[in-house]
Formats: C-alpha cells, structure tokens, sequence
C-alpha cells in the first residue's frame, strides 16, 4: 500500500463518516501517523440523502473530499480501499489493494440496510443509505413519472403512481414528505398530461407509532403533517415481500408499486475477522466499553453507529445516529492521545443534544432536552443544524442556496435522470 | 405517445439543446402544440462539461430540466425519448416508445464526438460530449492518482499520471488548463505521498495552431498561457492511434498514457430517413436553405450544430456553438409563426458576437467583433458571459458561488469519485 512506517505510531480508521472523521481532525498534528480508509473518496453527509433522490439538492453538495479531511497534514495518508479482512493477532488489515499493519485500529464503517435476511426484498427494493442509491432513487422516480405518461393501462399507470415507504424513522417520514411536496408542487406542471392527483405516498411503519425513538409529541405532530401533505399513513403494518409488483404484509393489505423504499431498519457494518458471535451485540454492532475499546483487543475500537456502548441510561448502545459518532470520534481522538502519553483513558459520556425530523416546508418536529417544539420554528432550527453539521463552506453555501431557492419558489431543480436506473420492472399487465 | 391531437398544428422538435429550447421558447403561447422529444430529462450547458470532469463544478448545475423549459403552456409536451427514424413522406417520426406524426417537424440533435472512423480511438478514448461522460472522465482522472499511489512500477506510475487531449480547439485547451491547474494546486495538497510534479499534461493539435476559429493574437496568447501553466503544447501533431496504453501519431512520437481525452472533433447527429447523401454536407450536417427548411421537405427545418447553412460568409456553414444555435432557434421559432400565419419567411442572417475560451484563473482570450483582449478582463467577460447563457436562476447562482470558492479557495471541491469508472486499465507492466 506504499505507506511509510513513520516513528510515530500508527493509527489507522476504517471509515470516513462522521466518527471517522472526527476521530481524525483530533489526532491532526499529534505525534501520530492516521490512515484513513474508505471505499469511496468523500465523505456522504446521510441526513440529506433524501433530498438529493427527491432532486432538492445536487449530490456533490452533501459530498466531501476526505483527502481534504486532514490537508497540509504531512502524517496523514488516505486509501481508497475496502477492508475485507482483520487479523488482530497479527495487527494486520487485508484489503482490497493489499495489507496493512497498524499499531491501533479504529473501526467506524457505520451501517448499512438491514432486509432482515428477505432477500426478495434485497432484489427489488431501493434502499438509501449512499449516494449513487440515492441518484439511482432520484432517476427511478422520474423515470415512473415518464413511463406512466405512456401507458394507456388504468393498474400499470396506478403502480407506477403508487410509491411504498418502510419504515417510520426520520428517514422514511423525511422521504414520504418530500415526495408528497413534489407530487403538489412540482407534478401537475411537470406533467400537465398526466393525473397526477393519483399519485400516492404510503408510509408504512411496523409500530404503534412514527419516530418512535422520539416524543410521543413529535410522532403525533410528524403524523399530523404528513397527513395533511397527503401521505397514507399505515402503522402496525410489517411487509413480508415484494416482488417487484405487489407488495405484501402480514394481513391481507396488499399495494401495487414499482417503487418499494427500505427505511425499516440498519444494522452495524461489521468486517470478517472482528465478527465473532461474543464481540456482537444486537443490530450487528461490535460491543466495546467505556473507551470505545473492542473486549479483548486493547489496541483495536470502534466508534459511531458500528460500536454498541452498552450503558444504564443505553442499555442497548448509543441511538445510530449522527450525534454520537461525532461525539465518540471526539472522544476517542482525545483518549488515543492520553493512551500514547501513558496516561489514563477517560470514560466516554454522551450529551443528547436531542433529535429532531422534518417534514416538509415549515413542518419539523424538534425534542431538545428541556423542551419539544413543532413547525415553523423547528423547520429552521432543522436547517440551521443541518447547515451547521453540513462539512465544508462551499457545501454549505451549495445547500443554502438550494434551499432558499426552493423554498421561494417551491420548487426542485435537480429533477435530473443523469444516469438512467434501468430495473427490470416488467409490465403490470403481464 | 399518448399526446393528443389540438385544433394547432403540431410542431416537434428534436433535441432540447440550445436550438431547440430557444425555438420552443418564442413558440410558448403562440397557436401551435410543442412537443419535445429528448433522450435526457435535461438540457446541457456543454460549454462548461470541462468544469465537471475536473472536479470545478457539480453536474447538476449545469443541467436544467426540459419540462420546466415550457412550464405554465398548456399546448407543450415532452417526452423522454430517442427518434430512431424519420419518415418524411409519412410525416412520422419513429422512436424508442412510439410513433409520432408531426405537422412541422425540427431537428435539432447537435453534434456528437467524430472519431473519424477509428474504431480503436472510439473504443479507449474519453469523450466528454454529455455529463455522464464528464463525469466517467471526472472519476477516471482521480482513480488514476488513486492507482498511481499504489504501484512501485515507474513506468505505470507515469502512464497514470500522464494526461493526452487531442484537439486544439476551445474544449480541449480548456480542459488542458483546468488539469494543470489541478496539478499545481490541488495535487500536492491531495497527493503528499505522489511525486505529481510529474503528472504530465499533453495538449496535441493536428493543425499549426490551437484555437484555430479565432485569430491568431489569441492563438498565440493561449498558447502562452497554456506553457506558463506547464501543459505540453504538441502542434502539427496526428494521433493515429490508442490502444488503451500507448498513443500513436503519424510520426515516431508516442506517449504512454492511462487517459486519452478526445476533443478532436465533431459531426452533426443525423437521424435515419433524413440522412440521403444528397442531404449531407461536410461533418454530416443538414444542408439547409436561408429559413433552416431542408431542401425538398418543405415541412422540416433543422438548426443549431446539426444544420450546415452555407452562404458566402460561412462557406462551411455556421461554426458549431451555442451562439448560431441560439440565434437559429429564436429566428426559426419567428418564421414558423409567419408560415402559419401566411407571411414569407425571413432569411437567417447570423450575429456573430464573437468567441471567446478560457485557458484558466486570470487567462482567457476574447475575439470580439471590433476588439480582441486577453487576460484577467477576457476572464471576467469569459465568466459574465457563461453565467449569462446558463439556463436557470438557481444554475447561475452555483455556478456563481463555486467560481467564487474555487478563485479565492484555489480549490475544486467536487473531486468526488461518486460511480468509479471502471476501464479495462490492465497494469502497464504487462
């Protein structure tokens, strides 16, 4: 892999999400050598994938070069590279351009889409969890809208019409109102020959109740909003199947649909050689203490959605998000620093700066600590989080612009099939 | 197609380009129905690709969608198609989802890459006529830095970072000062690791001087400017050649390359049924009379890069830019009106407002008509200019902000590798 062993020790992170690169940006100009991993070449900012597949905003802009991460560092090395294996006994990595040895390991591959083992809803179904499903997303939406202008098939039109949501976390409840935003403003003048007002968005949630990890507020207000966007709410709803056509559920409740969306569930993005049963909690995640250490390996953590800290007040590891990622990397960026001096660790805390989801346009649910608002102010609280949070100034001003333009003029710009995401969806008729 | 038959007559265009966005947009409100075909959603500003495929700008900027083109005009219908024949003596058109017949029918494909027949050359050069494209070039360009950080093979490493365009003209010397630029400020930052003050930007021209569409002042000042930047000027230069590893030209000269950009030429798109040899002139473009009809079709028109309108001035028909295309279509969307109405058409008579390229920050040359400058003001008219013709507002301010970003940042943020492009680069070892 062409990385000089420096005299400094080396850490190395696999991962350049918001662990990762916190983990990173800590560790800048320490008496470390970082190597930063990842399979792509940017960092993804996941809360706005949704807006890049309902064509709000362009990909590039929610995208980081993670070279830039740690720029003018000379210590620093990054490898576009997968890893497929760890050998902890030997502090080794293999990955797909060759081995790696390290002195500390720090896992922060993050999640990915949990089928639950349904592999005909693996097939079929379009997941969001990166940029390119996103933009493949994005492509088959319009590419509906274009296929259903053609058809003089009254079930074909309807299906093709028809989009299916699972799962009632902030990313479906975020989706579901996007989409339902475009099918008001944006579909009848897009396609003034179509009946657009028969496009349907159906949100499907298996539990009581949307958001669940949040207030009963939040959800409450969330599904009020939608409502009135028009989104067809159905909770305690599990959808068993779908084969491309008819989607199915535990009862009779059955939709047609060329577009089945899974938001229902992520589990822990582990690699093989760390992926023995004892190191596994649930969700696929990788147990680790209080220092985000794996048990049994003193030189090798995790951090972010991979890690599971168990805890009183988290007995089932910190929530998979954004937040304690960003946190932990911190965290373990100052604790790797104290290891290295030969001074003590310190146990990682979490501050829950609370969570919030939006909605549509002046719609978002807010729970802070102290207090829960919804609406208009939560929107641009919404925003302004995000911007915050956003990496880098040109992505910033990029979304910013984007989105005071969208909101003046309710609009979408990207509605672009740059690359056409051809999926064999056979006729309905048939 | 499903678009129904008005009282109006029918007027389709082929081809959202700068010829045919223009001519739909004086046929808004008049009494005719519009229809659209397109083989993309979007319309390209292909003048700025270059500013893709080198990280400068995001794809979506510089796309605009073909719906919003006529938004608000009952009688306008696009559909997302490509038209595989025309029969002229039927009045149909026959494409990838339907026939279609037409009253008045307008072609207005545009150019596309003109490899001259060599199949070898088409088969492992990069072009960069579309935005995928762009964007494949874009990926390719940082896999290759990415590749060349891997290999210990002297000669690979080279071949990776050894970059040959072949044309001389605006796209190529454009291209040629945005990759140089990349190597003296981005490189060193990005690669620390990579001796890049090796990476080699070649520029070949077949003829005795680049730009050879504008005067010679600006020839010679872009060349200048091209050797401060350190590209590698090859003039009087024929590549005959390129088998994916090695560029061949008529004499012993060869380079060892990863990355051939070919920017070498164009032709016009024909379509079948309307591309009879008597019809053709040079580079495969429409002969058309002085309203854009072609000749013994008194119902098609054609304008824009696909339309050869000779005349004493232009021998050879209009140059290939967005200017003649432009001005065709607003002038063919007036004609049309006066046929309809029972008025003469007026002949085309064609502005030329000049050219202009841009070599890169503070270096451009403008020809215009009275007046030809170089340098910081030729760039600041070069970028007013480009912003001017952008289509969108929201696509004028991106565009604006990254230009900003990138001037006072000496950055190019959208170096993201976001669909690898996977080319059969077989090691150079072999």
């Amino acid at each position: 892999m062409n990385i000089p062993r420096s005299s400094s020790p080396r850490i190395v992170i696999i991962g350049g999400g918001f662990g990762g690169i916190s983990l990173a940006q800590k560790l800048s100009k320490k008496d470390v050598q970082v190597v930063l991993l990842d399979k792509n070449n940017y960092h993804t900012f996941q809360p706005l994938l949704y807006q890049v597949s309902t064509g709000g905003l362009e990909p590039d802009s929610i995208a980081y070069p993670l070279r830039k991460v740690l720029i003018g560092y000379e210590n620093f090395f990054f490898r576009l590279a997968e890893v497929t294996e760890i050998i902890p006994e030997k502090k080794i990595l293999n990955t797909t351009i060759g081995e790696l040895c390290y002195d500390y390991l720090v896992i922060a591959t993050g999640s990915k889409t949990n089928f639950f083992g349904n592999t005909e809803l693996e097939k079929n179904a379009m997941a969001m969890k990166s940029i390119p499903q996103s933009l493949n997303l994005r492509s088959l939406i319009l590419e509906n809208f274009e296929q259903a202008l053609l058809t003089d098939d009254y079930h074909e039109r309807a299906a093709l019409m028809n989009f299916v949501i699972v799962g009632g976390g902030p990313t479906g409840v975020e989706l579901a109102g996007a989409l339902a935003e475009i099918k008001k403003g944006i579909l009848p003048k897009d396609y003034p020959d179509l009946d657009t007002r028969r496009a349907q968005i159906n949100l499907i949630q298996g539990g009581e109740r949307l958001l669940d990890a949040m207030s009963e507020q939040a959800s409450r207000k969330a599904e009020e909003f939608l409502e009135k966007l028009g989104v067809q709410v159905w909770k305690n709803t599990r959808v068993t199947g779908y084969d491309g056509k008819t989607v199915t559920t535990k009862t009779d409740l059955t939709f047609e649909s060329a577009t089945l969306v899974w938001a229902a569930g992520v589990m822990g993005a582990t690699i093989k050689g760390l992926d023995a049963k004892e190191l596994i909690a649930g969700g696929n995640r990788i147990n680790v203490n209080e220092f985000n250490q794996v048990e049994g390996y003193p030189e090798i953590f995790a951090v972010g959605d991979i890690a599971c800290m168990q805890s009183d007040d988290y007995p089932r590891g910190h929530p998979m998000m954004a937040q304690p990622a960003i946190q932990q990397g911190k965290h373990l960026g100052k604790n790797l620093i104290r290891l290295l001096d030969g001074k003590p660790m310190e146990p990682f805390s979490y501050f829950d700066k609370g969570s919030m989801a939006t909605v549509g346009r002046n719609k978002a649910v807010c729970d802070l600590k102290r207090i829960r608002f919804q609406g208009v102010f939560a929107w641009f609280v919404w925003m302004f989080v995000h911007l915050f949070f956003l990496i880098g100034f040109r992505n910033r001003m990029v979304v910013f612009i984007n989105w005071v333009y969208n909101y003046v003029r309710f609009d979408r710009e990207a509605r672009l099939i740059i690359r056409p995401y051809r999926r064999n969806y056979s006729q309905f008729k048939d």
